[in-house]
């Protein structure tokens, strides 16, 4: 029996509430000035009087060690194992922006980007150009035709944009063009698997074609495909949890996860606010709430410690919006860690905050990477956060006689 | 290689002693007066000083998260994956009460309850009447025959009893028909796959046999059944540890629960000191010795802190005898949380406090849910007490050259 069928076995109707807090790249590493996080280093009342009056913990999104993109970070979260629950980027942005992708589609994800006259990539985001900019240019490459498949463009978001593939024969095997690093050519997508050949070849001609398109277009001047996918069929968070669950979420990429996993996409304003304020305003309707934030993420990316700080005493401060309804479980976590040092995602084990009136607590007074490693939850994997909420929501039956 | 074959490969014959000492529901919640646990307001000398010279930690019986039963509890704590290996009710119930199954038989865990003249049940448990009146009304219907099959009925304690069904073409895979809740009608029996079809069928004619022979003893004027089982062949607690092994419990289902892992079962009589005392007397003839102490669950699951506390200071008091004996190993745990303020099991983890010279210590100095959160063993999963125990008896030797 697998957790999920353990789960689906023993989960019981409820009209208990769920929140699932995600603070995007939470977790951080001290700067070396103060020997504090990011989050250590926050004013955090709220946060803290929560962790006083929960439990909290570390968690490891996929294994110790191991650094997690975002899909796998937020499949975790909602209790699938991310190493067999496999998404493409490509099909995880293409349903961020509610993209009908069709059976036998093979999306990949884009970015717009920089070249020299060498053809080296000297910036892998075109110097981040405009969501305006970005939408002209998929227009000029919407459609073309190579090989009898259709290369269907879409814009995304900034630089980025998604490519779905549409036509016979196609096997999504295949190798990345993002070097993921600059000063050297684009790669060349090559398959990982005989069947997955055609995919390659038309991957490649239609990124030639481009590159001609865009020739007069700098910054912009070509473009890095990677994430080649099909879209998965996964048990949804209603058949698992028996949970009627809505998404919260600015940017497109967490709606598009959400929706594969079967939660109804809430519109949302972009501020902090906006969000917590549309829940509240859909309280009644679900059951299990997720509500993403970004910023934390961002910043952490950037390389700016001091915008992550701010962005999570903003939350905090927002944060009554969500108790002021009391929900039964309240959950507030990363779905990896990003510190402003790496300036990238990391391994690093991930806080965790349970607020529920059924919380043993452990003596934790403050939200932090430091007093998380002797909270109550220890230290466990991100897949079991969910079962736990479960619990401490009373919608898990006993297990056996 | 399973855990078990593992262990199997190591176990190595030694004179050692390990005592498993079982508080059935030992984990709490803090009394929102006092901010303690049961365990915590306990005063506790005894097990005070062997969590000093020991060392402590948390386990989960299941997964975090998972409420278990008596029976996956238990299995957990003697080393069994309880996903793995599953008991029905029915069985362990009927082996509890030392009734031998036959091949083929099938066993069912029944209530007498009370129905109204809707023929809503209105409470589960008859009134928990008396075992002496239990024994009577089983008599009644003892030996009742459907379509060949005989119904063999068994009194358990109080309201409880167990049937067997004896006869040609039985499978066990049936609901129940106690629907665990009142104010409802008893539940259909049905079949939960095309071969158990007959063994729903002359469930429910039984059931219905049942209450008409029973419709003038109100309040015991019904029954419920659940937990239809066969007996499974597990390896046995010697297969696996090459230990000797022996239970003492009061309570009937944990004995057949011992027996079923192949384990000697002592009389024994009803205190812990009782308890104790049989094991001292049989301490030469066995290696490990499994002693189960129903009060603290019974009085969690009735709601009653005080009690419960009381029962942990009853045993804390007792607990020189078997200190004098200066067992190898000594583990004092639980098989699941049964906090008094939710009066039922729980999915909270369990301090496990394990005694022997060979411990490193930890600098936990009192056993309590908070202290074993820092405790040397750290947050584990039950399945790993007997390879701890066994460990810290030199009982396994060496993996691998």
């Amino acid at each position: 029996m697998t957790n999920f069928e353990l789960i689906q076995k023993l989960a019981q109707p409820a009209s208990s509430k769920i929140i699932l807090l995600v603070l995007d790249g939470l977790g951080g590493l001290p700067n070396p000035d103060t020997g504090r996080t990011e989050l250590e280093t926050a004013t955090t009342p709220n946060l803290d009087h929560l962790a006083t009056e929960g439990i909290c913990g570390l968690a490891d999104p996929v294994r110790r060690g191991i650094t997690p993109g975002s899909g796998p970070g937020h499949l975790a979260l909602f209790g699938y194992d991310p190493i067999r629950f496999n998404i493409g980027r490509g099909v995880l942005e293409t349903i961020g922006i509610d993209f009908n992708l069709e059976s036998g589609d093979i999306a990949a994800r884009g970015n717009f980007s920089t070249i020299n006259k060498d053809g080296l990539v000297i910036d892998r985001r075109a110097g981040r150009i405009s969501t305006e900019q970005c939408a002209k240019l998929c227009q000029m490459l919407d459609g073309m035709t190579v090989a009898n498949v259709r290369a269907l463009v879409r814009p995304v978001k900034d630089h980025r944009f998604v490519v779905v593939f549409r036509g016979e024969g196609l096997d999504a095997a295949v190798t990345d063009s993002d070097p993921q690093q600059i000063r050297v050519l684009p790669k060349t997508i090559t398959a990982l698997k005989p069947e997955a050949a055609r995919m390659a070849d038309i991957g490649n001609q239609f990124v030639a074609q481009a590159k001609k398109a865009l020739a007069d277009q700098h910054p912009a001047n070509m473009i890095l495909l990677r994430g080649f996918s099909r879209s998965p069929q996964f048990p949804t968070i209603e058949e698992i949890y028996r949970l009627r669950s809505a998404a919260i979420a600015v940017y497109p990429m967490y709606r598009g996860l959400a929706r594969l996993v079967g939660m109804e996409i809430l519109d949302t304003g972009a501020s902090i606010e906006d969000e917590f304020n549309i829940l509240k305003q859909n309280y009644a309707s679900y059951d299990f709430f997720f509500i993403h934030i970004k910023g934390t993420d961002s910043a952490g990316e950037d390389g700016n410690f001091d915008r992550k700080v701010s962005v999570i005493e903003e939350v905090d401060k927002a944060l009554s919006c969500l108790t002021d309804i009391n929900p039964d479980v309240l959950v507030i976590t990363g779905d990896h860690s990003t510190p402003a040092r790496l300036k990238a995602h990391s391994w690093h084990a991930v806080p965790v905050l349970l607020h529920s009136k059924w919380c043993r607590p452990d003596g934790v007074t403050e939200f932090s990477e430091l007093a998380c490693i002797g909270g109550g939850l220890g230290r466990f994997l991100a897949t079991e956060i969910m079962p736990l909420a479960m619990a401490h929501a009373l919608r898990l039956t006993k297990f056996g006689a």
